[in-house]
């Protein structure tokens, strides 16, 4: 039951801070004989590394990721994968200020209510640096499905959505936001530069989506895999809202409106819709998975804050520095990661239960 | 690591069908020395019973609570409390098509591809019927938790959103529809009337508000209090979306907007406001817990749907009999014993970890 | 993490006491179609039942166990299985004296010092009585292991030992001692008839043999095949030792002398010996694996025993009325179904992680 | 439900092969605010470490820990602490013919057999060196648990048992065997050196004791201390059988020999005996907590053994080179960190159901 493990077969604990000397994650209940090697989980890493473009935060993180145990010949054996990430760019500034007293909207109050005692320096255990060793776990779960496609993309940027007419998956490389749409990847451009130079941050949603996968993965009804995938995305730093398929909407539809049609198909059934996100029950469908990830505006920003000191003292703070204007973006390499996380284990979970 | 189980220090298993002799929850982890008897629990239980008012299924069930464990003279005694209600009103009627057939947006195509086979009576293990028994389990966390409120109301159906302004939690047990607005109450007895006389279905929104818990609750970095009622609301049937506090409309906010300042309290901080709906770091803050639950339109309507046979031929459905037109009504109960349950928990792991 | 749960995948939680109303168990995990019905668990609780012989408790029990879910025409639907004893013969007896005082040797004072409070009818939840509930559980679990023959026997009660040269296996059913020794059943008939009249208790070992396994089962390194039967048997009332194997035996054994030699056999090696029983590195090597239990003497006997009253003050307590005197001779249907409870277990977690 | 972690509230998790780069562990749980470094856990891994003698293997490792994570200027924080061990002395030897034959006795069939695969070099993950890893988390358990005091040493080897009645606990570390009886060290030390110029092994008889724990401890039914420290206890490489107190003994007494009277103390009861092993019902009493654990003799053996290759040939195999003629005696140093884990983990349960 450690609370810094996620999943039940395929399960990995994560460990480190934003200032200490590395960060990993260990995966355990990989099956064996899979290929893989460091260069098979580089990608995902480099998708998400910090300082690629202006738009994220200035910390220059080579996130190269180690494996330590858990593979022989190029191929996993089925014992722990452990996995490494050193940090190199903890730029040694003063944390006096921050030692001293809570950052608004960050962890800091928080931790310090829970433990009497927290490591200040750049968030420590609550940096969303800790998403590097999701990432990294995540390279691994996604060679356990190899029939899953999985895509994440960000479709609103401080209250801009793309245009749905418009979406084009190659598009998703081309710009430093993870947009499908070019025509919101130009105006996120100009807005996310006002946004920079204020010192000002803004919110985002992640859309992620999964295909491939059959019907019948998740595990009713406390294994259900909308609420893993609900737990698996809420638990990414900053994220505030998530819905499966039509989400919020679906509460304003109708029953008619929403139904997802059922004919039959080449194999298992067609549907003509699907309102639901791929997900019945609790159990796939066969039809792509559909998540939906609110992402906060970081709480960093330049104007003062009114805060407290641990003594209870009024005094304001702000956020000089490195940090991400907006933290959605970088996540959208995070909600993937996590999709094939969950998405890995419950494979693995229904292939013990139901053989 | 049941997938029939929730929880971590306090964790409930729950079993039974629809239309099995009984349904019911064991909660193991309840500390000793609770007073506690059935009636304790039953007033929950008939919150949530059906058959109140003419805009929930007619079925009619007493859902009276019994207690087979944990509990002597009259106080838990840290062992199991099994929970059992009997199901009186499983109304023999044909089954037939059902069995042979797949209704769309509900789960039986789902379990039909997971396990091969499944109980087609009701839904059988699918069944909102279950969630009595996370009712009862939540009128057992309620004890262990006496210094928290939770309030939970329905704060839209069909589109059609309470007005903040004439927000009275008085009001929301004066109607059928647990609405903390009376005029939208009134509002909403007109169009639920229609709805079920066409046999039509709508969506709700339910929001839960917790009050009283402090600062310090919440076991990052994945056993995270809002992740865990991210899966906690996500699990409950029809659900399709979570929001902790302002949610996807925090994505929409600057980093400025959002912010929640922090003044010299009392005890602990004053916060003059709660975009994060309590929950900072995936630790409560002290603040209200607020989350925001999308149901789905009931997927029983009297429209017959497309669909396919068991044998993959297409056919066409619909269902006649007794449902709720709007199942997020009595999710509200719901909603509220599983914050409750979730809070518990929390409590618990936090005295275990930190002292 | 419920602490009255075992197992991974297949997982059974028990709840209920000595004298509540009931107790049982829900199995959660069984894979779906396999068929069961009441007849097929009945069996193994009928071995465990008191008051089949002199000497064993007196206590009238039926020990009918109903399945309440789970189950649809016949097969096992793969949601939790939830089986239900109820106690008959809670016979009101004076527990005054027990209310007041700990029994030596037993958990009262335990319990007390845990929980502050217990329920001391009968020894409430730590009572042997729980052991029909893991019967029951341990009936399904031999549905999901058909290749795995389980025989538990005793083969030693008082220090007097069964001689292996006559080891009988048909005998077993042939004496109220789980004997499959003629002679020695004999013995010890005559053995626990003075133990009996004399208000006496005895000690009991008892071995477990299961084969047709494969090999591959069990979790290296913290999910082992022999950790999870030692987890299992030790938790069983009034054990205090178990072995795999060898056991205790091999620690005064050479290498040479311990060594398994494999040789080719028809399918996988062929062993001529078998000092590991049958596990290696935590996992099945494909031989039978061999589980050898101690059970203390009954800690209820007649000749007064000095204790304390729960408010401190010197006292003697003995032990009037129904008992086992050697409580081991019952345990052996208890450990033949923690031994299918585990082999099924850790079947579909290698299925899972395996394939 | 990682099958390379162990425990509750106090979990950890290890990872890391023979002959990779490193092994390591993940302590999730630990509470905040313990002083710690790498000079508080050092002397275990130096009690544990290889090469000292020459009755155990020698491989040169200077096993120095390094803490990557979860503490803040001198003090754990209550995050996931990582340690990390590097592997220096990997001899890099010929392994070819490990690679093709099954070493008999070792785990290296049953691995094939499970994985289909598997890093041969020294064990891979099934080498005792992972106790490395177990015996640094164990350092970080005993922090958890300053009012208990921890002993294990070594009562017999090769069937030759210390003299209770020369029992010297400061004996313990005066010689290389933890053997708290000099007559029998200086024997055992003759017959060692016996074992090892013949290139055979023997087993050994470990012991420990844990005193200063309260009564409380423990969560039944399927959580009690003495199942987990029976889990805890097999799980460790070579081990085939594990008492609680008097353990098998017990089962040879009557209940009048085996009982613990009790009588009013200064603080709880008094007990004048202890055969219970100071846990009643999986609840510790109060009394000295004593494990008994048998380690089989070390399967490397230089006398050839018959098996057969990973095709099904017959052939021979012998262990030149390095390896523990009595394997049980570097274990008394992981029985310790084990029962200082089960203990830490149940310190944490019990405060957390109990307060």
């Amino acid at each position: 039951m450690s609370v810094n493990s996620f999943g039940r077969l395929l399960r990995f604990t994560t460990w480190g801070e934003s200032h200490g000397p590395a960060l990993g994650a260990v995966v355990d209940g990989c099956p064996p004989g899979l290929e893989i090697d460091e260069g098979k989980l580089q990608p995902f890493l480099d998708a998400r590394r910090p300082g690629q473009s202006k738009f994220t935060t200035q910390r220059q993180e080579p996130d190269q990721v180690r494996i330590l145990s858990g593979v022989f010949e190029g191929k996993t054996t089925g014992t722990p994968i452990s996995l490494m990430i050193e940090n190199v760019d903890q730029r040694s500034k003063d944390y006096s200020e921050v030692a001293k007293a809570y950052r608004p909207g960050h962890a800091d109050y928080a931790y310090d209510a829970k433990y009497g005692f927290r490591d200040y320096r750049g968030g420590g255990r609550s940096s969303a640096r800790e998403t590097a060793a999701r990432v990294a776990a995540g390279g691994v779960a996604r060679l356990v499905i190899p029939e899953v496609s999985i895509l994440a993309y960000v479709t609103e940027i401080g209250g801009d959505a793309i245009d749905r007419a418009s979406f084009d998956a190659s598009e998703i490389a081309n710009n430093p936001f993870f947009c499908p749409d070019a025509q919101a990847a130009a105006r996120w451009a100009t807005q996310m530069e006002a946004v920079r130079k204020s010192g000002s941050s803004v919110g985002a949603v992640v859309e992620c989506i999964a295909t491939g996968l059959p019907a019948g993965w998740g595990a009713p009804l406390y294994g259900k895999l909308d609420a893993d995938l609900a737990a698996a995305m809420m638990g990414i730093n900053a994220v505030k809202g998530v819905e499966i398929g039509d989400g919020f909407a679906a509460a304003r539809l109708s029953g008619e409106q929403n139904a997802d049609p059922m004919y039959p198909g080449a194999t298992g059934p067609r549907f003509d819709a699907n309102h639901a996100g791929g997900i019945a029950g609790g159990i796939s469908t066969g039809q792509p998975v559909v998540v939906r990830v609110a992402f906060k505006p970081t709480s960093s920003i330049l104007t003062p804050q009114p805060t407290i000191t641990r003594d209870g003292d009024a005094t304001e703070l702000f956020t000089k520095g490195r940090h991400d204007p907006c933290v959605g973006i970088r996540g959208a390499p995070v909600v993937e990661a996590m999709m094939a996380l969950v998405l890995a284990d419950h494979k693995l979970l229904h292939r013990g239960q139901c053989g």
